[in-house]
């Protein structure tokens, strides 16, 4: 099963400036977004993006399988083919598997994802450097998870300044997602 | 006059782990460090760092010029070419060029990156991207700096999944150091 990260981030490492601002993101391009998104089966995501992203407008994620995970708190689930999970994440990896969902998409955000890699739930890494510095804002990695050692499988520069680094999580320090059948 | 921040970073952007940890770098091969060091003038760095290089053991940077910044607490220099300085970073730049010193290396760590993004006397970012998320450590880039836009200069992958990302800071968004005669 693969579980990749696919994110944007500043050169300092967060994925939202202040006040979830996002305004500095690169949208010029596509930058590979749309032959990443053809090929995820589903998405999952915290509650702060979800939230985010359903404040934006349309709900860009329209036909696609969509899991809103928050543990500490109720979401209220307002978009298509949206899912509320509240409970253990491998379970989850699980359910989807058994649902033929091989290939998720992890959003974010950052508390989601230290929650990910404190369990090696992700096989993939896909981070979007954009050339800036915020300062401050949300963190993409906010520490608290174990040391993991990652293989780079790949960088590609753009014109823009972006450039896209890819990692794989070496299948020692994953847990393996295999159906319970 | 050139001031590189040059260093490595986890993913996660840290400089170090805990207890200064320094364990993960890279040491197979030299990264362009060499030809790097060759051009440098001059090095700054914080009382962290000199206190952390000083107990590894013989000194790596005899022959350069090297200032130790604390603008807190005192240091004891116990390096040749070594000096203290406690006052403004622009000072110190004037400083250093009127000597001639006029391509500066800027060792770290994250307080002293802090206070030159601060007053916006960094020209240029070299960043050796390593492989790994640390979960902890040193943070590279703190916060609590103004938004600073990049212009990206190139990007080197090393078979090791080491990446030499190369940035400049544009001139309108810095002090210019120039001589005060």
């Amino acid at each position: 099963m693969n579980v990749t990260l696919y994110i944007a981030t500043s050169l300092d490492g967060y994925i939202a400036g202040p006040d979830d601002d996002l305004s500095w993101l690169f949208t010029d391009a596509d930058y590979g977004y749309s032959e990443f998104y053809r090929q995820v089966d589903a998405l999952i995501m915290g509650r702060g993006t979800y939230e985010v992203v359903t404040k934006m407008g349309d709900w860009p994620y329209a036909g696609k399988h969509v899991v809103v995970v928050s543990r500490a708190q109720e979401v209220t689930i307002t978009t298509s083919e949206t899912e509320f999970h509240s409970s253990s994440l491998s379970a989850l990896l699980q359910q989807l598997r058994e649902k033929g969902y091989l290939k998720v998409w992890l959003v974010g955000g950052g508390d989601l994802v230290r929650s990910f890699l404190n369990e090696s739930l992700v096989s993939h890494i896909q981070v979007s450097l954009h050339p800036i510095l915020l300062g401050k804002g949300v963190p993409l990695f906010p520490g608290g998870f174990p040391r993991t050692l990652l293989q780079f499988e790949g960088a590609e520069a753009y014109e823009s300044g972006l450039v896209q680094l890819s990692y794989s999580v070496p299948a020692e320090a994953r847990v393996p997602v295999t159906t319970s059948a």
